[in-house]
């Protein structure tokens, strides 16, 4: 067998046998059905080695981390996933590799019951870029631009693990090895809150994954929506290993402006805060008020009664 | 302005405003309506800077073969363009890049009528995703597997200037420089064959788009069908400018070896063979038979009135 078809048997997992795919991978483009009274919601983004994870990292964790990433994409809409396409390049064929990466992508893809349709394999420097398609109803599509003034700001989860854990990996921060394992899981194999945006539908007022901090992803909402955001830092929802380090400007700086998360950041009537609650519980997830949206421009926090004002904090791709 | 928010200007071309784009760029998802009856068909390519196109030629070269590339599977498949998505990894922030590229972007995008939708930019080695979306009624959909014994294999047009054009850009063959601009410009910018592929539905039995080589193209199709193809040299089209050229062993392998011509190979009933001429003359777009689809596996080449058993000749992605 040539190591191109090999490749592609890797890749082109058969799991999926979804109705809704014609024709999925091995002709020059697969053929899609978007069932009536949907539409259809996707998102592409790319992962560079070594830019957006550690390049020798765990090859099912880095698979994991590529689809979770853009399903989470449409997660912040209220999409439910149904197909990905992904191109890998590779710098040289590596079986095992291949095969650990097979296995991580074969978990993820099975777990959302989503299926691959198609894609590309080169050699190159290692990147993955990953295409997410899914469906939500048109009125209930979840923008960044709806939120308004005297809502509540949420999220569904502890925030700054993530980059806790990647700090951890590159002996940035030291802390005891479960506490670090329970950390970098997070920054590796990301569940995206599929289940919780499609439980915010017609709830949220106005959505976003937090990939590149909650001060970065936040700030996206308060701009587009044109309004303020006053986040309350004694609200910002920890997990008990961050809660276990000392250093609070080193935890709040994860918090705040450490991407990788995967929670989803939203906007709700405080009126409609009890029933998103319940509405989010029924699928697992917890929904924590960290502030409020604000007539005045731009993000602010409240830390020890004082308001600071902060300039963007979150991950720059350049 | 940030060097970041300059880039999605560049990218993220105005130029469109489809009406089946519910919501483009700038948002976690891009939100889209299939048309009624209409299926969706997509592709992924990647393209890698020295191996897929020269890393220093024209920004606006790269961006419109980037795009080409991508359509030209729609075009195998009977597909009508509608949107694109794009993912771009750069080393670096290069205005006068970026400028140069979207004039080619913007022109590619609006001369077939699609849309950017969405994408990805991050800092990396030079190379560029596409996903390609569009429109196909179920029924007239063009796969590789439908030859059938008996019927003729055709391309739209002259093979083997762009892998010509591309040895003449390395210095690999001298040529006059108005031939090397007129194979060079085939390499550079190629229009995929959209219309023709359109005019084909319903009438091609199978279909692929000749972006690896002939032979290994219609290997696809012989594979996937599970019949052979026996080819003439002496119906191969040419251009002009290739056959200025003395070497005919040269012009030979880049006839049929040589990928990036984007032409379309289709297999069709003889009974069908004037109609189809006459539907694609109607496009601008001629039809060439240059072979018959046989019961014995494998592709052959009747050449000086012997047949060649032939290797797989065509590029190889590992």
């Amino acid at each position: 067998m040539k190591e191109f078809e090999m490749i592609n048997r890797y890749l082109a997992i058969d799991s999926g046998n979804r109705k809704d795919v014609i024709k999925g991978v091995g002709d020059d483009c697969a053929l899609l059905k978007v069932p009536r009274g949907q539409r259809l919601a996707v998102s592409m983004d790319t992962l560079i080695a070594d830019v957006h994870f550690i390049a020798d990292s765990n090859a099912a964790d880095i698979a994991h981390k590529a689809v979770a990433v853009n399903l989470s994409d449409l997660a912040a809409c209220g999409a439910e996933p149904a197909w990905i396409t992904l191109s890998i390049s590779m710098p040289e064929f590596n079986e095992e590799w291949l095969a650990s990466f097979n296995k991580g992508l074969k978990r993820i893809v099975e777990f959302f019951g989503i299926q691959i349709i198609g894609g590309d394999t080169c050699r190159g420097p290692l990147s993955i870029t990953i295409q997410a398609h899914g469906f939500v109803p048109e009125a209930v599509f979840n923008t960044r631009s709806g939120a308004q003034v005297g809502e509540l700001v949420c999220v569904t989860g502890p925030l700054g693990d993530a980059a806790l854990g990647l700090m951890a990996a590159k002996n940035e921060l030291v802390v005891p090895p479960s506490i670090a394992s329970q950390l970098l899981k997070k920054y590796y194999t990301p569940y995206p809150r599929i289940a919780a945006g499609i439980a915010l539908r017609g709830r949220a007022t106005s959505g976003i994954d937090i990939s590149d901090g909650l001060l970065a992803d936040v700030s996206h909402i308060s701009g587009q929506s044109e309004v303020g955001v006053l986040l309350n830092w004694e609200d910002i929802p920890l997990s008990d290993a961050a809660k276990s380090i000392d250093d609070e400007e080193i935890v709040m700086k994860a918090a705040l402006s450490g991407g990788d998360d995967y929670e989803l950041c939203f906007t709700v009537r405080e009126s409609e805060l009890e029933a998103t609650r319940l509405a989010l519980e029924t699928v697992g997830t917890e929904c924590f008020p960290v502030g409020r949206v604000t007539g005045k421009a731009g993000v602010r926090l409240m830390y020890n009664k004082e308001e600071l004002e902060l300039e963007h904090m979150g991950y720059q791709h350049f």
